[in-house]
């Protein structure tokens, strides 16, 4: 079992209408609800590709409702487990405003519930009782309001603690702070990586990510594919080409794929692979956060991965 | 006990953000959920007003859930019963995004859900069985997907076989065959008027929209106020002044001051004060769709109503 922790769950909405005016009337045409949050993503590629999952972090109101019962729907073999724990608030939405002649997409993030002390320590509870069963575990996204900034830091510690490997995908402050906690792998974007280190080159921010306590760093560096700094040594993973479509869930998919290869115990070239054709098979799909599986498959065979001197 | 009827029931959002740009990413800084639907509202107001209420119309979903317990949330007197029948479909969500700076509003509405034929039989049943009880009946607002073009007419003929007054509040197509059906009040606006008549004439359009069917016009003509022309005579009343603010919600607590007094058997004039005085108290509180009750109060002491020759 993979465990995927995701404190700032969410509802996602995409609103599909013709033209985005500010402060106009809008008849939206397609409504598509989805469960959201990061983790929830990650986890719902790693169940397609036939891992079983857990899946924790908070849950809360109509709208925790409405995402669980989407998680179940869209778990069509039955391979994720819920371990989300109740909040008194309600989880937050986000709405995707698509405009239906051009694609571009206006966001609407909701802050997400106030989560509480008590509720705080529930998760912990919960967390720590799954942590030694787990193959794996990944740390997704944002915190919601009321969780300490730390959080990450102390769920890394506690995954160490077990033996069992850490994945931090999140930014800013509790990424900074996860870092220092020691985790096996963390997956910044560029602008993660300039954020936390102040370097806008990613070699250079790749290496002190590593100095500060992250074991093994892969970078995504968007169309130019992961860069991958580790132990074991250091290697570029490019997709075939320009890839188009909507990158949204593209770094989840990448989670997910280096998740999967790390469990199943194959080198990081192999990881890596499935890391960037999941990534830009996820680009391709027509709703956002799907992955196209015969896109992924032909990806697989054109990935180039190449080794660089450390 | 009054009915009021919202076939197109909404869990309605308003959220705030700093400044809305098409194509950005924003973070919603506050989050307002209420149950929505102009029947709703209408049902708040007069249950504010010390009324017993019975709501029915649609229910479906996890947003139809929001939508009832925000229902009895905002019920303290505990005027209000919920006679909504279910939906498979879930109820739709409208959203107000405020602008945090200037105030202006976009409005994204979702279409609703579609109802089937069977779902509005039940409809149908619930309402019939409603309607010998009520002093009076409200039906509010569109149509959702499925629901048949000529509803208002057939809901119409119900309440006058019954010998129960009838206030129909809606546009187009379900305005123009509602009328027809003879229901003892409408409550247009300038634009529906306009809409159903072919007239920019509220004077004309008026007379026209008598002679197709409604014993009683009740135009609503913004900061104008309110023209009614009645088989008992013709009046206009006005608000003191310009009243500044939010209008969302005005018409429907007019609609729910001229009901209150239909049934309390007042005076036309009263009638019309009263609608006039709750519509400009709606304009001036700081929430959307909320009355402000000391503004009421004064307001009904100003408000002027004067008899016009027929």
């Amino acid at each position: 079992m993979i465990l995927t922790v995701t404190l700032n769950t969410a509802l996602d909405l995409t609103y599909r209408v013709p033209s985005l005016r500010p402060h106009a009337s809008h008849r939206v045409r397609e409504v598509i609800e989805r469960p959201g949050g990061k983790g929830l993503n990650v986890a719902r590629v790693l169940a397609a590709l036939g891992h079983r999952v857990t899946v924790t972090g908070f849950t809360g109101g109509e709208t925790g409702r409405a995402m669980r019962a989407g998680l179940v729907a869209l778990d069509e073999g039955g391979l994720i487990t819920d371990a989300l724990v109740p909040t008194a608030g309600a989880t937050r939405r986000t709405i995707a405003v698509v405009d239906a002649v051009t694609g571009d997409t206006t966001q609407l993030n909701e802050p997400g519930p106030l989560v509480s002390t008590a509720e705080w320590n529930a998760l912990l509870d919960r967390y720590d009782a799954l942590v030694p069963g787990a193959a794996a575990v990944a740390l997704c996204g944002s915190l919601p309001p009321g969780v300490p900034v730390g959080a990450y830091a102390r769920l890394v510690r506690t995954a160490r603690s077990a033996g069992v490997p850490v994945l931090l995908d999140t930014s800013g402050e509790p990424l900074r702070r996860g870092v220092a906690a020691r985790p096996d792998l963390v997956k910044p974007n560029a602008e993660e990586l300039a954020e936390l280190t102040g370097s806008h080159d990613p070699e250079q921010a790749v290496r002190e990510v590593r100095r500060r306590g992250a074991r093994s760093v892969i970078a995504s560096l968007g169309p130019q594919g992961l860069l991958a700094v580790t132990p074991e040594g250091r290697w570029r993973a490019v997709p075939p080409g320009l890839v188009k479509g909507n990158p949204t869930g593209a770094g989840d998919s990448a989670v997910a794929g280096l998740l999967s290869a790390l469990v199943e115990g194959v080198p990081w070239p192999v990881r890596l692979t499935r890391g960037v054709a999941l990534s830009a098979a996820t680009v391709r799909a027509p709703v956002a956060g799907e992955f196209d599986a015969a896109a992924y498959t032909a990806y697989l065979d054109r990935v180039r991965v190449t080794a660089e001197p450390v």
